[in-house]
């Protein structure tokens, strides 16, 4: 399942500098990608119960995803079709049996249907199926809700399940992990001030591991090397010999996850799920990042470390393991504040250059071109 | 004097949500409206002694009112002709004969004369009367002082007082209760972050009373159908049987002011003086808004709560007369935030609707379109 | 040396308002005037040994300034060539012997040569000498280390030394005091809310020195009238006769700086180094402002108080005289700070007057204006 890297040479353009402040470009970024492909918005075991909801940017949109009574996930745009009240301004809650609206009292139900409003015998007029709440497309998977805005979303399979296994090698490969089956041991969130796509470049690329990353790099020695596990389908980093597991100081894990080929074991592998979706996996959890493009230099990052549920159950300290990849965030994030400053200067209009080991990033650039043109 | 609410059926569109968020379409309304309107500006008791004054934010623009020697309030901007310093800098104050520019020492009579500047007998180019403080239209109504800013003013009988005439049935409706004579118990400044059509809209409207007054509501109870008092000419909410006053508890107000119809007793009385003052009669007092937008989401909101001079003399306790509005204010200031996020949402692209009871809400629309044409 | 004040009468017209305010003008002066012309950035003497750097704003850019090992300041835009992090955050620092981006580990000789970078023999395409860091030129004078972004500086003798010449009437007015030699005895950084041309503007006329000035007229009686420094070419305001020195309080100061010739004894001497540099010359010591212009309504004024270096070296207590225009300083930029919001007025659109002992501003306003044409 592994693949030697290959090995270019030279030097490829990165994007030019502009692309990473211009706010004309990030409202395009907004409109034909955020708002137009699939976005992976909650994780589905923060919404358990009937009436249970969380509300999240998506795009320029707030939306509300809760869970209704015949236990399906649902997303609507979170505005009240009378006046515009915002409906839930909570970002996490649980309604009894229906959503009121704040203002005047326009009431919903979980499925979007407008049931209920004062003096709502006394308007005639009001066809109460052209005013319940605006629907938007949800898909559950990895044990996540994914949301659409666009009014045909494109095909799931082929652009989040796809790309994965594209990029894995492995239509099962991520499933193996049972992500969805896994239960939240932690989650932080990162107010990061940098463009989305300096943070998904640097997750792309593991040349800066050796510089800024020292407590992955003595668990990953080969990203030393600064070979990315992105770099070539299917690859999977090693773990040192006298690693137990994937934690801040080398201690074990909590085993094997079920399900796991031998070729999985002792190994990292990470994706990219395009837009905002980062996933991380290793034998015993796994890390999954969520990006929020708030504007063009500050993008909100939630992080969930998943764990089976024995685990979590059992009260076991996943500190040491939280520990590890939170380092690296902080690290990561760290270099693309200081890099976002200089998208403004003139030594960067035309951009800069990737070395061999980053090659890979110029197919971003190109998916974010071709979506923007 | 009262009428029956007449009875619309339907559903009538409101303004699109670009209207409550857009740049250009503030400054238009800057521009066409604030700058070009009557603007009810200070209270013209707070101007008591000649070298008061005032400075406030009319549109775009920061104007000195103050009152001269001969009595009379004036207006200017606050602006020093010479190297353009703004003259004062605090909200209010007091000169003892001139205003003098801290920056170079140009002096100014109250009425807007140059008088004074260093040099002055060394500037034989200098024609002072070309350099006095450039005036700003100034009437006198109800006690507050309205300035103009446009080159020529639209009437103040058509445009103000005809405005009140109209809504109240009566020319005398308003100046019944001697709103000049009367005394500024409390004032208390508002921050609220909406557009300031929400605040009129929501200020006309009263099919959100059930939902989120309830102090008002026990004192209206006809509020709680949904009926405004500006959806009907000349109509007046009747208190309730069990409520002595228009108060938070519904204990007993001060009396009656003099010269107050029959029909004007125990009565609730509200009009919107555009395009940006509402006045709201009741028997013993009389509560006045002055908006100042400044900004398409934020809006500055003076209240004041005025009483009969002998009132506010004796000491009484206006509390439990004071905090009534005062919650009422609070709660529609809460229901204009919420709203104005979703002003920038796709759901309220082409706006919302208006039900039967807030339907004479599109005449004021029509009138901030037809002004921005 | 001194000459008679001319006495122009009649009054000239300001610049309109909007050069105070509009971003577009402001951008243009950024791209024209401080990004294209000779910028004075930091001062040489703070950066002593090889390896030592400061970084500042220079224009849009952040311009890193270090000593090399062969004793030489040189300047680059703060930008590593590979992904763009900007090299130093820090505003000023020593590095031992190389500049290493904290990212990818690129690695910068003082000189600016890329010398080293991770898997740098894995890169045969990189051709070391075309991504060393961007330079920017650099002249010392003064003391100073003066920068340019323009890829064709223009005349640093002309343009800078030349326009010294031809407000002091000398060539060797400013460097008798030899403020190259002078030692930094006292740094105040200001954060002004005006546009730097109100910060110039009076800077160059004392016709507000009367009425905001109390302790520096008492040392310059002359300035009471009105008439600034810079109104005649060589001019130098004398000191009061009570007055022993150029302090606060008139108490003596440090002596006469060695090579003054007796005409530049008790009196001060100030001019404008055009777009961003005051420099004011009294007998025993040099007092030189370096404004860095961050926005149309914000400005960033460092003010050097500089000392013979016996007295410094000689824990001399400065005090009195640097509290003397550090007042002064405070008093002219809380004026500035009163001036700017009345540019946005309609009272200001079209400008205000220059009264006669103002009118040499003129010149600066063609200077801006011709550049900005």
């Amino acid at each position: 399942m592994t693949t030697t890297p290959i090995t270019p040479t030279g030097l490829l353009p990165t994007l030019p500098g502009p692309a990473y402040t211009d706010p004309a470009t990030f409202l395009r970024e907004q409109e034909r990608i955020f708002e137009a492909r699939w976005f992976c918005a909650v994780r589905a075991g923060d919404l358990l119960t009937p009436g249970s909801f969380r509300t999240v940017t998506v795009g320029r949109e707030n939306v509300l995803i809760t869970r209704g009574r015949d236990g399906a996930l649902r997303a609507f745009l979170n505005v009240c079709r009378h006046r515009g009240a915002r409906l839930c301004t909570e970002e996490a809650g649980q309604v009894r049996r229906t959503f009121r609206c704040p203002y005047h009292a326009w009431t919903y139900a979980p499925d979007g249907r407008l049931v209920a409003a004062p003096n709502l015998k006394d308007l005639p007029g009001l066809d109460r199926s052209a005013h319940g709440l605006i629907g938007v497309a949800l898909r559950e998977w990895l044990g996540y809700a994914w949301v659409c805005l666009a009014d045909e979303p494109p095909s799931f399979e082929e652009t989040v399940i796809g790309s994965v296994s594209a990029r894995l090698g492995d239509d099962r490969a991520v499933e193996r992990y049972r992500p969805a089956d896994l239960v939240l041991g932690r989650r932080v969130t990162y107010d990061v001030r940098a463009n989305w796509k300096l943070i998904v470049e640097n997750f792309m690329e593991c040349y800066h591991c050796a510089t800024i990353h020292p407590e992955l790099v003595q668990v990953l020695p080969e990203f030393a090397q600064g070979w990315a596990a992105q770099a070539a389908v299917g690859h999977g980093a090693a773990f040192a010999q006298d690693v137990e597991g994937f934690t801040v100081d080398g201690s074990g894990g909590f085993g094997r996850l079920p399900g796991l080929a031998d070729e999985q074991d002792r190994r990292y592998f990470a994706t990219t799920i395009r837009p905002q979706v980062f996933v991380n996996l290793v034998p015993d959890h796994v890390i999954l990042h969520r990006m929020f493009p708030l504007a063009p230099d500050r993008t909100r990052v939630e992080c969930d470390w998943l764990y089976a549920a024995d685990v979590i159950d059992g009260g076991a300290d996943v500190s040491a393991s939280v520990e590890l990849f939170h380092r690296v965030n902080e690290q990561d994030f760290a270099a693309c504040e200081r890099t976002q400053p200089a998208m403004h200067s003139r030594a960067y209009a035309a951009g800069g250059v990737l070395v061999p080991t980053e090659h890979h990033i110029t197919e971003f650039h190109h998916w974010v071109t071709s979506l923007l043109a």
